[in-house]
């Protein structure tokens, strides 16, 4: 398998999948209060589709400079790539039950922010899966210098930790749970290691 | 990261949102009134449909001739990039709560009108904040002379200017806000300005 | 704008249609009467996803096959071009209604099939459009013998007789308003007239 | 018409019909039951979202492999591939349905069980219809030896009937039928054939 359908494939389900998060906003007709008020009641919608964008966004541009020094792609990369996309494809499912349940004011909003933390972190897994495939003998187009790879690593390392620690807090407080996977997502914007 | 990747995602998602558009046209089944009757009832919502439908095929159109002049993509167009996207995304939910309250004959119509043309808005200001961005020391293919990118924002403005005008005709007359938008598209359809 | 990025939107929105056609097929679940029974009431929406889906699948090798003639993309086949993505967006909510209304057994099966039938003709004549534009002087990678535009104008032509046929048809026959559509979409099908 | 555009609209319909199997899966808001409870009761709906999942993206795998051997896309092959996508496209629904039925305790769920191995079945028939065009004279961009064909032939088989399989079983148990179709992506995954 060439690397170009694989990246055309993928970049097909990141596409969808970050489209679909705005089908999880809507307002009800007229006659269901004020559009105002009702737009104010879903805040969580809105934060929700807001961190899950710039999370997937980043997955996606963070797919491709993985991809580009792939040398070529072999089976366990194919699969290693479909469970990636399996939890891509959870996010806007997660995303929405989040966003339902973050002021519900019981055990639920806890719930709901520990499976959408679980979703991410899980997601995260998957790449890192791919990059230690990644870092197999032969497999990149150029040999890949050690510093480089202790650099991916630790660019990698903080936001799986945080997704984790994400999962811990949703069961304190699921905003301040959302909070940290919103800052994940500001944090790989403005980071600035030197890349692969 | 290179042109032709980040293009195929945008296209992507492009091409998923203003397919997603008709999503919001739906009848109800038989028992429901006249079929006709429940078509022109809901003028409001093939309005939105062509008017958005055109929106987004016209920033389809510039982000690629924007793109063609890209010499590389930095970490910064990404992020505006990504943005941009941001906004064509809330497009489908936009259109949708601005048909279901344009004849609502209240407040309501007032603010989803002005909320449709306040992402329009927001998705100008990321264009341009791209535009500007490539205005950069070295940033295009080819160094742009000086009247290119006077005629370019000569092109942008009107446009920009007319969203922010929508969104204040909106509170007086959301019909006519709705007619500003429109004719926006029916301009750069046929607007002839040459182009960068 | 190149021919390239101009199929990659298309053949995107094309893939998202073909695709949710697939969204009007749906059952109720347990508690609404025998599985079997739902699906056979609903054999309207199962011939007419089998319908459409040929139908949209056939625009789009005939897109395909108009485009590898054109020689190069200007402001007014982007502007065509959009016009038939338009319609081709609305045929799955206008399929979606037909089959709602198909078996409704008043005029409202009239007005839906006829509906349908308007939306596939106002697609062909987008089409058709599109074709009289690259006789134009010059807009074709090779000059188009005479012979050739006859034949490809002998191709067109009975496709959109027949979808204006199926428009009067639909007020006396809904099923065989949808008959005549389904064997336009066989008729493409195994058509051998040689082409451009 | 060209392989590469083939692909890219076939791509295209594979990431939209992949990601859709999402919207499969919903709660419902606060009010409804705990959360946790939701989950648990609505593992059919995850249990087929996983096995549709790894199933589509094993045909996407397959499709490009037998692409990267086709000398010239004709129009015998066009209309072959519309119907590989023709089923494609209805697994979301057919796993919907099937999730929905599959702990109702009645003939339906034997009912919708067979409806979804009798979609993959399909499915894979029109996938071998495509492989049988492939070995017609000169389609191949090499001549393939025939111990490759059989290799082929010994890889598709298996998969096959074990959907034909699946179809008998679901009418005795249907959670045994979707662990035999789990199991031919399972053995997909890990086939080891080599491959033309």
């Amino acid at each position: 398998m060439d690397r170009g359908r694989l990246e055309a494939f993928s970049d097909g389900v990141f596409a969808v999948a970050i489209t679909l998060l705005a089908l999880n906003l809507v307002v009800e007709g007229p006659g269901h209060g004020s559009l105002l008020g009702q737009l104010v009641d879903r805040w969580p919608a809105f934060a929700a589709y807001l961190v899950s964008f710039f999370t997937i966004g980043i997955i996606w541009v963070n797919h491709h400079t993985l991809m580009q020094n792939v040398a070529a792609v072999d089976r366990t990369l194919l699969f290693l790539n479909l469970v990636l996309l399996l939890f891509v494809v959870l996010i806007p499912f997660a995303t929405n039950t989040m966003a339902l349940y973050l002021t519900s004011g019981d055990q639920d909003a806890h719930v709901s922010m520990a499976l959408y933390a679980a979703v991410l972190t899980a997601m995260g897994a998957s790449f890192a899966a791919m990059f230690a495939w990644m870092l197999g003998e032969g497999r990149t187009v150029r040999p890949m210098p050690r510093e480089a790879r202790r650099a991916a690593w630790l660019r990698f390392t903080p936001g799986t930790i945080a997704y984790l620690v994400a999962i811990a807090v949703a069961f304190v407080s699921a905003p301040a749970s959302l909070a940290i996977v919103g800052l994940v997502a500001v944090y790989y914007i403005f980071e600035r290691t030197p890349r692969v």
